[in-house]
């Protein structure tokens, strides 16, 4: 009942480990390369933000498997009839792959690797469900956070959804998501203790509820934050609270409306403010934003200098799912290279080592990529994946989140500005594969013919 | 960069430790009671489930500041101005309050409290963010798996979300979860070891991919797992595959579809595998499943013995979001007590602490439930929340997954029919609030507003 390690090898779907145990049992042994991309784009999403990179391959250089976990395990009748060997192997496993990856707050699309993993196909097998769960989680919080940072348009968003985030850990990972797709901080205390990022907040209704007068319950407020305070007007009336608050005669660092009509009671407090003498006192808003309502309120001319956006950016609720899958490509085994594809359901997957090419005009603006093999040679291209670990150990120090916030900020300012509609684009970005991509594929779609037609 | 233990107290959100220091430093005493409940139901929801509360019991008996957390936040500039005082507080904190809750897998209504917590105000404000947290996710996914196991009409549900859940740890509570709405199983092994659940799966497509020949893959699979594998048969073409398992002569425990007609795949392999002798081997089907898509299956006579749901599953994607708040309804102070509540904006709470009375016709199924001021007397009538925490040590052993399961399992069987509908019932079930309770509402807006009028 205790919860497991952060780095616990049963971090995985039992799939992994019973094949895990198949490749060991059968002597197949061999290195194989796997993939991680989308086949499409979400509803409403023009391009994605990559993320969540760190905390997997944190996960490879610490994942191990305990004593108690391997006893776990031996209980389970899927494993009734496995050898010790498969234990021993378990107790003894390190990951000593190799990773090459997009850097956090890349801009992608659709078939574009984000991260290559080449390794001993029972590790890649083992850490496939880790991998694809940190990566598309924290991929689409910051691709929703970009979008609401663009609504923004300049003005600050803060993370404030811990409380709808699918439990704690979730809410941490989002909030560092958030601030990777251009938030300026979160509420969830924790994740600022983990990464550094700034935290905001000060008071809740309850505080006006549990003192029985709003306006002492302003006051006892400014006496402990006298430059802090951010106080909420809307428990009772919003024009009568911050009246109260004007006739104390203290003025705190702003107010907060959670609920109402953001526009019309906006404009009536920054006046009320200026008016008096308060002109650098802010007026927050928090409470059901999204990207929508952002832009429309900003349209609206709502006197608004910062945005509180929880529910829909934590459960990126309007595409609440992403598409992130980690496919086979291709199979070294005692000398031999061999590609793999997928060709059922209309679903197909290109063969090999793959590498991603991006075009840029002389002013940086983006014109579009190639999704390529490794290797090739595409001229004034520049490569999106770069190499992240070695032998199991990162190549490279950690991702630090500001620095993954830059690039994304950087990067969508580079973006064609048609991508940043918050509906479909008329025209996606261009990304094309590879002429010796599609000859590969084709070549290897016709060996599998031969092969089935035998 | 390390990860937060399982129960720090920074797990919060910042307003909730700056208020704490409010109340602390203003000398504010009180004992505070918070409900915990959702105004209205999502879309397409009939009813909820309760989950999460043994998540949040361990929470309230764990949570602790250690000395690095306290130090993290005097560096915040929001605490600058705050004395020593609140620090050795912290240092010392412990939830020292009393629970009362609905048991998991509890049907619930709108506006009925799952959880009543009454404690010192400022415990009751620090642990508010990880109770939300806790159980607004888990209630959403027992609520979502109840309407998929709903709509299986008794074939087994297996979860399979992992990889599409809000990182490792939602993916592991959104097993549980989805165990308490109905589900048998799971893919999680975490899941699996913490909690005891049953797990499930065998191969994927990328053990397919491997293997130059897909017939030798399920041979050597076979040969590893003969009692166990579920064989993957839509990597190429599922009815070559079919072919090429019987071909080997050995039965597997079944046969898995993840793409393609299910429907009528699985017809044709149910006669095929038959025609075989192997009457019982199972076909199980997964790949963007959900209750509509599994109900229109079974109507057009899908022969699938099992389904795995994962995405759908774990981010509940037709109805993403879940509204579960935590309000002040009670402060008693100095042996004064006063009911709260708020009025703004059209969203009254009701004050005072409540208990939820619901009536059942003699054969079990479920009339109407009345929300009532706790102590009420409805004869014939079975009260919902029970206590559950006494002192901040519970009063009750932790539940168990599998009780809250069977609870939930014979909650459904007792709701009016028109309630298992996937769409909105025609007619909602009925919900009243006692007189009492809108009396103490009248009252209490009564008195608020004279109370601003002078």
């Amino acid at each position: 009942m205790t919860p497991n390690s952060t780095y616990s090898g049963l971090l995985t779907d039992l799939y992994e480990l019973t094949m895990a145990a198949g490749y060991l049992e059968t002597g197949f042994e061999a290195r194989a390369t796997f993939e991680l991309f989308v086949r499409s784009l979400p509803p409403r999403r023009n391009y994605l933000v990559a993320a969540g990179l760190d905390q997997a391959l944190d996960f490879l250089e610490g994942v191990r498997f305990s004593d108690e976990e391997i006893e776990y395990l031996r209980t389970l009748p899927v494993f009734s009839a496995i050898g010790g060997n498969f234990f021993e192997y378990l107790s003894r496993f390190r990951f000593s792959g190799d990773v090459w990856a997009m850097p956090e707050g890349t801009v992608f699309f659709p078939d574009e690797p984000i991260l290559r993993l080449t390794a001993p196909v029972i590790e890649a097998q083992i850490v496939e469900t880790f991998l694809l769960s940190a990566i598309n989680f924290q991929t689409m919080i910051a691709s929703k956070a970009a979008r609401i940072t663009q609504a923004a348009a300049g003005k600050n968003v803060i993370e404030f959804g811990t409380r709808r985030a699918h439990g704690m850990e979730a809410g941490i990972l989002a909030a560092r998501a958030a601030v990777i797709g251009g938030c300026l901080g979160t509420s969830n205390v924790a994740a600022g203790e983990r990464f550094g990022i700034s935290v905001y907040g000060t008071q809740a209704h309850s505080w006006i509820m549990a003192h029985e007068d709003e306006g002492e319950a302003f006051r006892k407020f400014l006496d402990i934050f006298p430059e802090q305070a951010v106080l909420l007007v809307d428990t009772y009336d919003v024009r009568a609270a911050v009246e109260k608050i004007i006739a104390l005669g203290r003025k705190p660092r702003g107010v907060r409306l959670d609920s109402g009509d953001f526009a019309a009671d906006s404009k009536w407090i920054r006046s009320r403010l200026d008016r008096a003498g308060w002109e650098n006192a802010i007026i927050f808003a928090s409470g059901d934003l999204d990207e929508d309502r952002i832009a429309a309120l900003l349209a609206e001319g709502a006197c608004i200098d910062g945005f509180g956006v929880g529910t829909a950016l934590v459960n990126s609720s309007d595409s609440p799912t992403l598409g992130v899958i980690y496919k086979l490509v291709e199979i070294e085994s005692h000398g031999e290279v061999r590609s793999a594809a997928k060709f059922s359901a209309a679903k197909a997957t290109y063969p090999g080592k793959k590498q991603v090419y991006r075009y840029a005009r002389p002013d940086g603006c983006f014109e579009h990529d190639v999704i390529g093999v490794e290797g090739e040679q595409f001229p004034g291209s520049r490569t999106l994946l770069e190499s992240v670990m070695v032998g199991g150990k990162r190549s490279a120090p950690p991702a630090d989140v500001f620095a993954a916030r830059e690039l994304c900020g950087l990067q969508k300012s580079q973006l064609p500005p048609r991508l940043h509609s918050l509906r479909d684009a008329a025209e996606p970005y261009p990304v094309r594969h590879s002429s010796k991509l599609k000859t590969s594929l084709g070549d290897l779609r016709r060996r599998m013919e031969r092969a089935a037609s035998i």
